[in-house]
This record gives structure tokens, C-alpha cells and sequence, in this order.
């Protein structure tokens, strides 16, 4: 386990610092402070205004940081620009200086900048890109799963419609029922969470099918289930390749579909406004069951995020969803993912 | 224009030179020779044993080659695994010496090799590596095209189905009818043809739909027709994510069905049958639907690859495609595009 102190200076907020909360939810190493001098003196609960975190600090700055004994500093945004913001370089040089490793999911990688790699050399630490994609290129084979193994991808309506948490919640979910599951993360905090994982949104289009294909394969050998963190939409003007690679790479047993329940349009793009639920539904059954022709596939569950509802206009949001779809619904953080693992393991025992 | 000899040393078969006999057939520029010591002596027409390439003499070496004259020298075929034959690297030095620019469609580049890099800086010659993508990221935005203007995407049902060959014949039928029609090459070998283009399987994946939209932007703003060539297929295990980038980055107005009218099963994947034509258009017309939901968009006619047929064979089979489908079916080697332009003048006509 390693004792991890997160730098997300200036900009620890719920919608900016989505890396650095996923870490704080779900990662098993411990997770000593956060840094962000524009909340020192608070809890990270504090600072974010939600139920999380309770009782780890803030601080001011990587010297109030190295107090506490961590092992390993990670960059805990991923800004859009995607370069290390240049305030935040002594930081992290102080970081290596005190033999820290550091892991990032910056598009710009640390170990490509002289002077943090000739740093983290000189001290004997390592630099993790976790952005970095392998340098390998694997076509997909269309290679049958062990049988007995069960795959299920999260799919959903567009990015940020909470794939990764749902997966993370199926997985503690099978292992309180004593089920054999795992995780696989498809996403820079997927990753950092799991310590591993591939950075899908960085291979290269001929080879994202076969790479997914390759660590499905080894997952659900090891694994009774593999739960996929999907990426993007179907319906994404942008994305859209990214997410079926992910489908006919994975070449899932059962998916579960996630929406968040508010959204009238993919976001940011005002001219493409959602289809219903029943068809985005359909949408991803038919692109699985181009290759997988038994038809085997289905979506079987439903996961609402339904952040900026009540708890009662979530529970009308919920019960509108299972009737319009027939599935069953849930939040998985609001209500937990209990009902999703239900529905999963109905499917298979039926099949 | 420029003149060029091709290199495809002991290679030069219509199964392993395609880049070769697609430059052959289709470049602007001019083919003084193709050097392939196996046939020597022969024309490339002798050497294929197809009716392509009368009078283009097949050349020893490089040496024989210079003496008509080049300014270009061009690799002919792209090799699975990617590298540079060993015994080709003193013709391409050779060719180096005396002035001539290199052209690559080999997956591996030249301009990394520091041996052929440094001879080239030192002559002042041009290596270029037509597979290199890009150094961009642009995520698609879903900007309508040019009102009027009329985009055209082949889609297919696998690799190697005809996709560049019927992108290219309509450019021809439509310029020979007056219209302004522009091909957009995706692959290697289209992009020599047409000395642009975009290298499609080595974009990243999050950026392919958005850097194919913007190079269909800037073609439909400055013409009436848009060729595109397409790649792979939506049922491919492997590369549908490459076909998927290409739909939606393109958001054609129009598309035209490939298919080797012998093919059973996807090549290399037994475990993957061909599904009926009328499915395979039904799926293309599906996914652009996606994101594109005024369902304006069909497949408006099959070209139908009929190689291994003969023509009493290949007349048949495309009559009943024909009747499958109900789309204008036709080989456009054989028979001419012709018909296929005509569906396309009338499904704009009639819109």
C-alpha cells in the first residue's frame, strides 16, 4: 500500500479535481493530505462541500505535505490543456528531492520533461505516466472468454455518466457475496485507483480492439467477474470510436447502461440532443451483436447518477427509467449497486 | 509531377504490391519503372499477368533505374511486420546519393532510421513517411458541412473489399461528367496516389472522428463532391473502431457498399461469418443514424469486387445483390462506375 499525498493546488474542486476525488472514494492506499493552499486548514469534506474524505487534511503546500511520511505524490487533475501547470514544478521537484514517487495522468507526460526525469533518476524514483499507452500493437482476434467467466461493460449515454464508479461499485458489490471480481480501469483515475488498467483514450485506432481484447482475456481467466470501466458513447460525435473498441474488444456477456439524469444533449454539443433511453439502449445491444451473433449480450440494468436531484426527485427519476426501459434502475451511490448485481446475476443463471 | 520508380524487390505480386499496382493504376504521376530483379526484363503488365502497367519496364536495381531518370523514389509494398527489408537499404541509400526524394508507406519510418535520415539531411532530399499521423488533437465537434455540398463515404464488409478503388473511380466518372469532385484518401497507399490524405490506422483513437471532420470541412467548403475512402468494417472484430472514426467523423450525405462478392467470413477470423448484405447496409445506415438523426443518410449503391469470377459468373452475382438489396450493383473494375455515380446524382436529386 502506498501513502499517497495529492496535489490539485488551486483547483480542488468537485468538477476540476474528478481524478483526485475517484482516488479518495475508492483507491486501498492511504491517503494522507491533499494539497491545495486555497483550503488549507479544512478536511477534504470540508473543502469539497459533500460527504468524502472526512477527516484528511488539507495543506498548504508539498514542505506541510512531507510531515506526514508519504511514499508517493500524485497530480490529482487532468486539466484540459493537458501541461503541468509551471507553479506546480518546484512541488513536485521537491517531491523527488525527498524520494517521492509520482504518478500523473497528465496528457503531458513527466517523464518526457529533462529536468523532472534527470530529477527522479538522480534520486532513484519513478515517474508514472499512467496516460502513457503501451507501446505494443495487437490486432484483435475475436478470441472466445474462458467459459464460465462473466464480462460485463459499463456502456452509457456520454462521458462522465459515472461508467467507472458503477464498475467500482459491482466490484465491492461480487466480492461482499464472496464472488470472485475484478476491475478493469480504462481511464487515467480507473487506473491510478486500480494500479493498472489501460489508457484507452490514448492507442492508437487500429490496435484499441485488440489491446482491450488482450487483458479481457487474461482478466476473465483469472477472474469469475470482470467488470469493464467503459468510456464515451455510442451517439458521441467525438468519442463514439473509443467506445466501440471497448464493445467489440471486450466482447461483454452482459452490460449495464449509464446516464446521468438530467442531461438533455451530449455535453458541449448542443445539436445533438439524446436519444431515449430504450434507444440508446438498443444502440449498443445491436453494435455488440454485430459480432457477437448469438445475440447473447443484452443490457440488463440501468445506473441513473442522479447528482442535482432530491432524494425523492431521484426516486421518480428511477421509477420513470425502469418503466420506460423495463430494467432495473438504480444510483449506485445513492442507493448502492446491490439491485445492478442482482439483475447480473439473474441474467446468467437464466441463460 | 513528379517521376518515380518503385522498389518492391521480390515482392512485386498483385497479393503483396497493392500500394504498388494502386499507384500504377491511379497516380498522377508519372511510373518510369518498377525494380524487382525476379522479373526483369519484363513490363509490369507481364510481371502481374493482368492487363495494368503495359510498357513500365520491371528493372534490376536501383542503379538501372536512375539511368531513366527519377526524381522519386517509392516504396511498393507495406510488409506485415512493418520494417524495412534489410537488402532494400543500400537501393534507398543509392537512391539518396543521387538526389531522389523517398516516399514510405512502411510502418516503421524512415526519418527515424538515423542512417537513411542523415544521408537524406545531407542531400537535401525528402523522406517521406506517408503513415506518420498527424502531430494534432482534435476531438470532432459536429459541424454541419457546407450546405449543397455532397459527401460520400465507402463503407464495406472488410478490409481489402475495394473501398479506395470505388472512392477513386467515382472521382473519375464525376469529373468526366463536369462536376467537382475531390477524393479523400485514409490509407497508404491512396495518400501517394493523391499526395494527401489522412493515415487513418495510426490516428489515437480519441482523435480520429475529429480529424477526419476537419479534412471533410475544408474538401466540401471547396467542392461540390466529396470521395472518402473508407477502411475496414463495422462488423471487423479489429479495426471497427477505425470504421466507426470514419462515419462519424465524415457524416457523409451519402455511402456506397464494398464487398468481395467470394468472401464467406471476415479474412482471418473464421469465427466470424459474413452476415447477409442487407444486414451489413442496414448496420452502416444504423451507425450514422446515431449521430446524424435526420436518417437522410442511406447506402445508395454496391460495388461488388469480383475477382476470381468470371464474367458470366460476376454478372450474375451482381444481378443478385441486385435483387437482394434493391440498390444499383456493379464492379467497378469491370464495368465502370458509372452506374454507381448515377444513383448518387439521382438520390441528391430526388432529396
Amino acid at each position: 500500500m502506498r501513502r499517497i499525498v495529492i496535489l490539485a493546488e488551486g483547483a480542488f474542486t468537485l468538477h476540476r479535481a474528478k481524478t483526485a476525488t475517484g482516488v479518495i472514494r475508492y483507491s486501498k492506499d492511504e491517503i494522507l493530505a491533499v494539497i491545495d493552499s486555497t483550503h488549507m486548514g479544512k478536511d477534504v469534506a470540508q473543502a469539497l462541500e459533500v460527504p468524502l474524505g472526512e477527516g484528511i487534511p488539507m495543506v498548504q503546500d508539498i514542505h506541510e505535505a512531507l510531515r506526514l511520511k508519504p511514499d508517493t505524490l500524485m497530480i490529482g487533475i487532468a486539466p484540459q490543456g493537458g501541461a503541468l501547470p509551471a507553479s506546480w514544478r518546484w512541488q513536485l521537484l521537491t517531491a523527488i528531492e525527498h524520494g517521492l514517487d509520482i504518478i500523473s495522468g497528465l496528457h503531458t507526460f513527466l517523464a518526457d520533461d529533462d529536468e523532472l526525469r534527470e530529477a527522479a533518476e538522480k534520486k532513484g524514483v519513478t515517474l508514472w505516466d499512467v496516460r502513457r499507452a503501451p507501446d505494443q500493437t495487437r490486432v484483435a482476434q475475436f478470441t472466445p472468454h474462458r467459459p464460465g467467466s462473466h464480462t460485463v461493460l459499463m456502456v452509457g449515454s456520454d462521458c462522465s455518466a459515472g461508467k467507472m464508479t458503477v464498475a467500482l461499485e459491482l466490484e465491492r458489490v461480487a466480492r461482499q457475496r464472496g464472488l470472485d471480481g475484478a476491475f478493469l480501469a480504462t481511464g487515467q483515475t480507473g487506473i491510478m485507483i486500480s494500479n493498472d488498467g489501460l489508457p484507452i483514450d490514448h492507442l492508437i485506432s487500429d490496435f484499441i480492439a485488440g489491446m482491450v481484447e488482450e487483458k479481457v482475456l487474461e482478466m476473465s481467466n483469472a477472474h469469475e467477474w470482470v467488470f469493464v470501466e467503459g468510456q464515451g458513447a455510442l451517439t458521441h460525435p467525438g468519442y463514439s470510436p473509443v467506445t466501440l473498441g471497448l464493445i467489440h474488444g471486450s466482447v461483454p456477456d452482459a452490460m449495464i447502461f449509464c446516464h446521468l439524469a438530467t442531461a438533455k444533449t451530449i455535453d458541449g454539443y448542443e445539436r445533438c440532443p439524446m436519444p431515449s433511453l430504450s434507444r440508446l439502449i438498443q444502440i449498443n445491444e445491436d453494435a455488440i451483436n454485430w459480432i457477437r451473433q448469438d445475440g447473447q449480450c443484452k443490457v440488463v440494468g440501468l445506473a441513473l447518477m442522479t447528482v442535482g436531484l432530491s432524494e425523492e426527485e431521484a426516486r421518480v427519476a428511477i421509477q420513470q427509467a425502469e418503466e420506460e426501459t423495463g430494467l432495473p434502475t438504480t444510483d449506485v451511490i445513492r442507493f448502492g449497486a446491490e439491485k445492478l448485481m442482482d439483475a447480473l446475476q439473474q441474467h446468467f443463471s437464466t441463460r
